[in-house]
């Protein structure tokens, strides 16, 4: 077990696999040129089998050292999920499937460090956007409904069920040919139809656009708050220091005013102040 | 009266009016299939109005508990015009007003206060773009006005009116086929209408623009604010430790001074010094 | 002249400029109205020439008490050029020009404070913009002479002249139709384009929104700094107030070792230490 | 050799080659008007000679004098290679090669010190947006394999090989014509298109949006960070001022009690206290 986790953990280990995903990657990229296919198709072929045995028994490997910890990482079930879709028997929808092979490029993301940290920073902006999605989702679902029973009958296209409703208010949301290609066309019979898009349009770019700014504010807020706290320390460090030498000095100070009120004959005349010591 | 008021603020009531929401917005969704309403039509319509009738019970329950005081409350205000819309007399147009029945949905805003604190904070942005939004309003009825009797009579269907021009130029200002759709055919026509719409997109986007810059810089602000005075709160609080410390030792150190000038055999060739206690 | 003075620069005066400057800008809007005109044409033409009369005799009055020193207030000079504008001899291009006296209507931007305030605020972020600017247009106007020689002779619409490729680029800067409208097309008599056009968007839409970003930056770190220095100002007032009161202390401290060194009575063994006052 | 470096380091040689690159760039524009090079296309064509062979001479110079350094500077490696592609053999490609002597103007951005200082700055963006960008690159990677799998049989002219899906997918990006354009012909034959398409938009908005997040925060963190260090600098160098005060307070204070403690006659019943000196 030791020697497979040596194995396993080791940095040529991981670079290797790296090789393989890049590699692979490439050669997927290769298949989609019929020049390439037709003078070294068996070839290409023949190299991804062995990039998706290597995957496979990487996979293995890895399930046999951790167990069931292994699904307790995130992202080796990105890796493990990835894998399985390559693995998936081939049915009616072939095509399909051998075109999501490429997603194995994506392993990338999980075996070179800088890529999984940009994405772990990206992933770290989501939560803070949910409340704002919820709402875009809401405020999506309302207007798919309207337009469906506003526009379904005159334009079945766009808006003939809630899902074409929807993709064509993201559509109108991107602002991709909202006017010319849509709501022009739909004026012609629903000379109102504005009264509904331009609003939606408003109220859903302005969603966006605050998401975008949360992000912005959500890390710099971040920022400016580790940079103050650590002013607060530095001023609650020189404070502490300050307040120990002058309780020192006080106590010293204490101890020599009580050295005097020891000796009555120094201040004999003094009692009613000595009375009070501080 | 209490017993109404137990009832209606508790979190159970709220929970099952949000659940009818929920149910009811589904139920409207599912209206909109042609398919489903042959199936279920009936039943989908029986029980969009017993969710109607609760509704309006909820909003009576309200009304006899709070009186006028429910509508101080912009939210019950909110919920108050969502109902009321619904229940409209159903007269010409039928269609839109079965179609607004969705906005109920809406009601989840209210009564879900993660999605009301979303709202409250989009809200929040609002008056600090009021005085942009004015000067975009003139910009766009000075520009509508002007496209409308330079462009009005060759391009009736974009300029022929003040309405058509300001949709035309919502249009442009969104960038959606502002050039191919609209200012090349124009300039067929008015060879220097760039001269009216390119300065027309740079003014309307640059305000936009400063209108998103306004939000974030006031959202940083306001935090950069709150941290900065929690410093500053930090440092006086130390402040004012180390000054009482300072002039305790300070007074201590007086009284010390003053118990040997009351010893007159103690300090005697010293007068003139103690004589100025600083 | 005092009499003057006391009339135009009184509140009445202002609010009575600034109320004929709206109810011109409606009557302009009006006057777009073929129903109206046919309705009241005569009349809304004479509210129109008295309107022009007050805003003369307006000028001639700020001119009449100002005299030369009326031009060196921005907002003046501007006053001055759009009511001037107005007034030029209506010859061939008419239609232009009554068009234009809709311009009047930016007064109002003068003489109401709070419009006054955002547009000089949206002015401020321009001296900053000015490098990047620069730049854009050089961007521009070496991409404009490029594409003139390339693609001038084959596609005369869009790249004919210098002056055409700079409005095209611009579209294409825009987004707008960059692609369907403009590089696909291109690309099918030069299959290379993309090489000119993509590096084009990637370049100008970086620079555009660099300017952007040095908005938001420079407004934010004006607002850092002042609060900064606020907090420094506290810090060094406190520091003064710390400073003042421990000298105070060690003079009197000073005071009493020297009136015990003054006494050789009361310290006799300890002249090596008292020699040395740190 | 001093006579020379005095030469070219003048402030006036500078601004001669500054005059040069800017009349050059003027040349060169007005060759693209026929009217002009009718007129005096000959004299202009001399000009453009005369502007190459100063350029040659001074590099020459500036080789001359730096040898191998003056290939250590970017900006003259910029201007070497600019001049460089203008020197090139016009073999085939004449008027591509005609059209790139414009890039020559790019050189005003080296020898502007103020235009140079803005592309630096620029350019220190690019660091941070590298981490971004590479994990963009496999997005379009693996997104243009998949969609020259998935849609390349059928639409050949947007997804027939990797360059041209790269080029579709960087157009959609961008949200020009992305649905009305490319998507929704494409749903008409794949009806589930939209499960590529609208994931790949969210996904790379969200990162390139992410990319000016990233400088926007970047550049303001920079600032805040120069702000509080200089705030606890000040912080600092009060608390070693006080802390200085203070010691010496202290040990004065020492000597005080030291000078009380050495005169047993003075404390004759303290021992136990002065035999803990603080």
């Amino acid at each position: 077990m030791n020697f497979l986790r040596r194995i396993v953990e080791s940095n040529r280990f991981q670079n290797f696999i790296t090789a393989v995903i890049a590699i692979n990657a490439i050669i997927l990229g290769l298949e989609t040129s019929p020049t390439v296919m037709n003078a070294a198709g068996s070839v290409l072929h023949v190299l991804d089998q062995v990039a998706v045995a290597i995957f496979v028994i990487e996979l293995v490997m890895k399930l046999a050292l951790y167990r069931l910890a292994f699904f307790k990482r995130a992202w080796n079930v990105f890796d493990f999920t990835i894998v399985a879709i390559t693995l998936m028997p081939a049915g009616q929808g072939v095509s399909v499937l051998r075109a999501l092979r490429i997603l194995r490029a994506f392993r990338l993301i999980s075996t070179v460090p800088s890529m999984r940290k940009v994405v772990e920073a990206l992933m770290r902006a989501i939560p803070g956007m949910i409340s704002v999605l919820t709402l875009l989702s809401l405020v999506f679902y309302v207007s798919a409904v309207m337009a469906t029973k506003l526009f379904g009958e005159g334009f079945p296209d766009w808006f003939g069920t809630i899902g074409e409703s929807l993709y064509s208010l993201f559509q109108i949301m991107t602002l991709e040919s909202w006017s010319m290609g849509i709501v022009r066309p739909v004026m012609e019979s629903y000379p109102l139809a504005w009264l509904f898009f331009v609003p939606f349009i408003l109220v859903t770019t302005f969603a966006v656009l605050n998401l975008f700014i949360a992000i912005v504010v959500d890390a710099m807020s971040t920022h400016v708050d580790v940079e103050e706290t650590q002013t607060r320390d530095v001023i609650e460090l020189d404070h502490q220091e300050i307040m120990t030498e002058l309780r020192a000095l006080r106590s010293e100070m204490s101890k020599l005013a009580n050295a005097r009120n020891d000796h009555p004959q120094d201040v004999p005349s003094d009692q009613n102040k000595t009375s009070t010591p501080s």
